[in-house]
């Protein structure tokens, strides 16, 4: 019964790339969506501007809609169906129609899997209460939205100093709460930028007005009728309103165990670079699934909206019989915190020491624009290169308006094994409201290749 | 009596840096520096935003003064010397002291040649009247301001809509004239972008209140007491206060003739990748000498600041025993006018025209933001790429706030012959502020990938 049925897992970016992907290579295919949400397409790196209510409504964050998806693409989008089971060698699903509270088999012919992430959380008592809150999807959004409307809190405290921790301090700044960010670390963002670097953001944002706790662990919570009344760390006890978790997020692959579906880092799906796993017919893509760094050639686990498009599009690819590979990452991110942009490509220093590499680092301060340029902005530029050859192996950028972009450069740079040499040569723009006359990154190139 | 005496002809970008990099790498070198003005080490790119009022005293455009390079760096910077000739067989120069009205015959021992470029001017007459003015050195800025304070005039005629025309139109506009451009080909920016693309900027800088003529084209000039009282074309006759000359720059090296050095394409001077002329112990730097496009891998002229300083850096570097090479360029510029923002990377449709190469282009429209973020600005970008290869080629963009600096991935790209499809598997960086999902720049290289 499953003919040529395409089966997909999950409704948003990864798997909707893809559904759209094949339709347009395989106009009569039969594809169909099961989405455990009541959305699809959206965009989650939206949410906390939603939340900040820079953006007024949730719907504005969705780019398509399952009944456009049904309608103009007659791609057949199932909302509120919760895969719960893949049995691989009879080729079916196992889903719960979640309006109907009934469970049923779906055959397939071929099956993509693109169940997202959702947010990392500590297993203590309380995490599961009325006013926790991780960000993930669309709902997730709206659940923070509905309770500080309902609810009114004054205080939050968010769990976790990484980007979706910081972008969620400023949103809830920006709607008036008092913040308190605890931190297991000793500076913010450890997982993203060196700690020379973390150091210059943890003073940003205590200047922002967030009270910051670093190297202070959550040990649990104080409760009382389902509902945390403070934060429990290692050194203290923190009064709240609500709690956000900003700690990273894990792979949606639970369902998959005993599937025989190969499961890698963080238990995100293994596949190679056309996004097979290594079960025939199952595709998997986006932020449930591994990516090969192409620096440490390490597979590492990233959750980010470019690479669920990229994969998505290269599952579809592949799904409907093109070659396209997805070559892997270098762990390019940005992320703005108020008037602050940081930014960073390739590996870090405790990177660099698991990996055994010889590198050397340098870091400079230059300006966004021409220094006499009106609102020329400060921007600090660190680079890690490879001790011998010069290789770029990393870049990280902090600074304002204008400042964080420049990345692309350095990630560039790094794909294509470029020397600091190489990157001093490049012909970058330059006109006095956009650059000094060195970009801020062969600055930092020429300062490193003479530290050499 | 020349001992080891380096001598440098031009005390502005190319000439300083090289004579700062000799000193650093030989703290007691004999350097002397001849400079026909009062200044060194100012940034030309800033005259607009000087004329602008951005920027209130020319003195901010300077980076480093004739006595700081005399104090500080014990580099001997003689100011208002010109330098008239060079006998390379003997290894002189003839130098003018314009305060003493004295000549004298200079002798090097190693000479650089950095004497820059100065504004394309038709032989017209009354091109040299009161009333007409060039933008190169400070000292032109000076005197274009002190004009405006001066006769306070209320219209300007620019001949000429490349960058320094556009970005002098702005200055004027703010200054409160009335800013009418005559341009020869049928839109702005003719050497800069394809005419597509130039059309958009001719539409913008209408809507920006310039009265535009294209097509149009300067005969000359009507003159009463040396003062031009209107600007002649083959169609018309427009009265103004004050012409501006915005018709692209030259090298300075009239005074080079019968020296032996040997000029190439817009009498450039020619040098290697050191920067060396074809005399031995003679360098050239900067906007006098040809440039090695790595595209085309003709020699073409470019006078701009990043090139200045980049073989400033060279020549020096060499001329202190150094191996540094510079390897060209890949014809990178930016510009901005008001609001908009223009920028251009490699070869345009008619330079591929002339170099029979097949080429294909693909042109998009996108966001500089995520489609829902506040202030998300437009973008229009066009990539021309070799047919068959898929190499890129070139590329245009054209926005608002935050486009333009896009291009240097491009150039990045075009310098290590990256393909559209290596573009498209950029791990670029994005979060809601700063990109949509897929960077304009990819966009529009999977546009061109499926047209091919």
């Amino acid at each position: 019964m499953a003919d040529n049925t395409l089966i997909i897992i999950g409704g948003d970016a990864a798997g909707m790339t893809a559904a759209s992907k094949v339709r347009r290579q395989q106009p009569d295919r039969k594809i169909i969506v099961f989405e455990k949400s009541d959305y699809t397409s959206y965009s989650a790196c939206g949410i906390p501007y939603f939340i900040s209510e820079m953006i007024k409504t949730a719907e504005e964050l969705v780019v398509r809609s399952p009944e456009t998806f049904r309608n103009k693409f007659n791609i057949d989008v199932r909302t509120m169906h919760l895969v719960t089971q893949v049995d691989t060698p009879n080729k079916r699903i196992k889903v719960l129609d979640k309006n109907k509270n009934e469970e049923f088999w779906q055959p397939y012919n071929q099956l993509l899997i693109a169940t997202g992430g959702k947010p990392f959380c500590p297993d203590v008592n309380g995490k599961d209460a009325d006013n926790t809150f991780g960000v993930s999807t669309l709902k997730s959004g709206i659940n923070i939205e509905n309770y500080i409307e309902k609810n009114k809190p004054k205080t939050a405290v968010i769990v976790g100093g990484g980007y979706i921790g910081l972008e969620m301090a400023e949103a809830l700044l920006i709607r008036g709460l008092k913040v308190s960010i605890i931190n297991r670390s000793a500076q913010v963002m450890n997982n993203t930028l060196d700690p020379d670097m973390g150091a210059m953001v943890s003073e940003a944002i205590r200047n922002l007005g967030v009270q910051l706790y670093q190297d202070e662990e959550l040990k649990g919570f104080e409760l009382e009728n389902n509902s945390i009344k403070a934060v429990v760390t290692d050194k203290q006890s923190i009064p709240t309103d609500m709690v956000v978790f900003g700690m990273g997020s894990s792979p949606n692959t639970e369902f998959l165990k005993d599937s025989g579906i190969e499961l890698g880092i963080k238990n995100a799906i293994k596949v190679n670079g056309q996004m097979q796993t290594n079960i025939e017919d199952v595709w998997a893509a986006g932020d449930c699934t591994e990516t090969l760094h192409l620096i440490s050639h390490k597979h590492v686990y990233i959750a980010l909206g470019t690479l669920a498009n990229k994969t998505g599009l290269v599952a579809g690819s592949s799904i409907a019989g093109e070659k396209t590979i997805f070559p892997g990452a270098v762990g390019t991110a940005v992320c703005k915190i108020c008037s602050y942009e940081v930014a960073r490509t390739g590996l870090l220093e405790k990177d660099l020491q698991e990996l055994d590499i010889e590198y050397v680092t340098a870091t400079i301060k230059s300006k966004t624009r021409a220094h006499y340029y009106p609102n020329s902005k400060d921007i600090t530029v660190k680079l890690l290169a490879e001790k011998n050859s010069g290789r770029l192996l990393g870049g990280q950028i902090i600074g304002e308006e204008g400042a964080a972009k420049r990345i692309d450069v350095l990630a560039t740079a790094l794909t294509h094994n470029l020397t600091l040499q190489n990157i001093i040569d490049l012909d970058l723009s330059y006109a006095p409201p956009f650059s000094p006359v060195w970009d801020p990154v062969q600055t930092a190139a020429r300062k490193l290749v003479n530290d050499i």
